[in-house]
């Protein structure tokens, strides 16, 4: 049957049936096998789609801001999907489900397909099914994909990666938090979001985000907007500004590079979530409590026990390696 | 120099050298192999500090209320160690470093060590330095040692984990978000301190904390506490709390059990960790690029490439473990 079903559902996808794509994420979600024949399957019918990641800090207003984006393409007739990152695994600043319901007066729009996805396991996983919820609506001919994340390490590294446009929303006063993040992430944003801007702080923000180093020559110079997403303010000038990415993408041929760091992401994830999953079977294992029970009573170092651990994988990989190709 | 430095680094912790301390968790920090040794020469030392995890989404008032602990624990005469720790990595929701602060008016006071860490690469490896540093202070001879960190997903379930007692602080009107929790850390949580007391919403939020369904019979009873850490108010019953918790881990025996879960995470961290570490090296690898190329083109399919890689890991796993054999 995997054979089967995950035929018809990519063929069902490409005819742009939505119900096929709304199981098919969630046989993504599920980490079902058959998720990767339709997978491969849809890979040569994308590369069309626009995707554009939105990610911020609890509470800036990117939910509002990502319905305002909605409101402006529609009125161009551009088709929309929309991938609601819900990190549920974080204890806090999680996404509050009651933003989300702004977005649903979208959910009446056939040209919009809006899906949220929740962490079932580790974040790495996350990043993967976001990845493949990407693919499919690309596949079903969106012109425009909105990935939105609540900011939460690696998963919010991850979407910026997998984006070909990024944005970081911000409120006013983050000043500070802007100091404290890795240098690595900032340069790959491309437009920078100082949202709620009648509060105070907006401007020196502004100009703090615009005085920050150039890039390398000729590279894209990140845009700073104001936007006030309740109103409404800015969110058409913010849209432009994406637009105008994706030409300076496109014309540039660096669009293939966005393509290209997608699938190293994706398969790389892979490789990590199934090592982790790997690491994971050892705590039911009797193994790892004797190696335990050795380091608790000072028999054996830190260093040792897992050195130990680690000449055990080959053998457990050549078990999970052969696994799959049964599997499949 | 490697043995000799570690030997003299852990001599002089357990002596209660502070600099001795902080050059070692920086060792940790950077990943050092050195570090390795000195933590397996002050394992058998330590046991006898109550660990404390505090977390809690940015702006709760988490800072605030340890400083707070910090003093009502020092009117006792108890040594403190306070592990700060900063997600950097996060683009945003990250900690504001003006709220740490607080905390340094403590900084002048002998018994009370506080050390930051910072996240370098994932937060795996900062859940390990964590680990690391809270093994340090307890050498060091600290009774009690406070592990602060924002919520940011795995990072904040490993600190959940690794405390003996874990305590989740949360605003007013945070009903949504709690109902997006993943079940499993809800469960770890020992107490749960709803802060800014005085807002709308404190009651409402700990009548429906104190309604959450009975845990195995026999088991602790999650703590529901309103504090207000600004003014004081609550502090001390918090602490209170604290310290009935500790009772009852101590009396039940499962000290032992929490500091055996602390180990376990310890070692798969690390083992997933180098796993994460080797699969990054194929980053820079001719035979990604190649099999990127052959997906890209359509020749493969994802889950082929990705069975290709797993083949060539065992190989690879094998250079990692020799090599860190003769490293040390």
């Amino acid at each position: 049957m995997p054979h089967r079903e995950s035929d018809s559902l990519a063929a069902r996808v490409l005819q742009g049936d939505i119900r096929a794509a709304a199981r098919l994420i969630t046989l993504i979600e599920e980490d079902s096998p058959q998720a990767f024949d339709a997978l491969d399957l849809l890979h040569r019918h994308t590369g069309k789609a626009h995707v554009v990641g939105i990610t911020g800090a609890p509470g800036v207003g990117k939910s509002t801001l990502t319905s305002g984006l909605i409101d402006y393409f529609r009125r161009y007739n551009a088709t929309l999907g929309i991938i609601a990152i819900d990190p549920t695994s974080a204890i806090s600043g999680g996404a509050v489900l009651g933003d989300r319901i702004r977005m649903q007066q979208h959910s009446a729009d056939p040209a919009v397909f809006i899906r949220s996805l929740a962490t079932r396991g580790g974040t790495g996983g996350l990043a993967r099914a976001a990845i493949g919820a990407i693919r499919i609506m690309d596949a079903l001919g969106k012109d425009i994909i909105l990935v939105e994340t609540v900011g939460s390490g690696q998963l919010e590294t991850d979407i910026v990666k997998a984006a070909d446009t990024s944005l970081l929303v911000m409120a006013p006063g983050a000043g500070d938090e802007i100091q404290t993040m890795k240098a690595g992430i900032l340069e790959t944003v491309h437009i920078f979001v100082v949202n709620k801007a009648d509060k105070e702080g907006a401007d020196q923000l502004k100009i703090y985000l615009e005085a920050m180093p150039e890039r390398r020559p000729g590279a894209w110079r990140p845009s700073v907007l104001l936007t006030d997403a309740l109103s409404g303010r800015g969110v058409e000038r913010l849209a432009a500004s994406i637009q105008r990415h994706h030409e300076y993408l496109e014309t540039g041929g660096q669009i293939e590079e966005r393509r290209r760091e997608r699938a190293k992401l994706e398969l790389l994830t892979l490789v990590t979530d199934s090592l982790k999953d790997m690491v994971d079977r050892f705590d039911e294992d009797d193994y790892l409590n004797k190696l335990l029970n050795d380091f608790l009573a000072g028999k054996t170092g830190l260093h040792s026990a897992y050195l130990k651990i680690i000449e055990r994988l080959p053998g457990e990989l050549d078990k999970t390696s052969g696994g799959g190709k049964d599997g499949i």
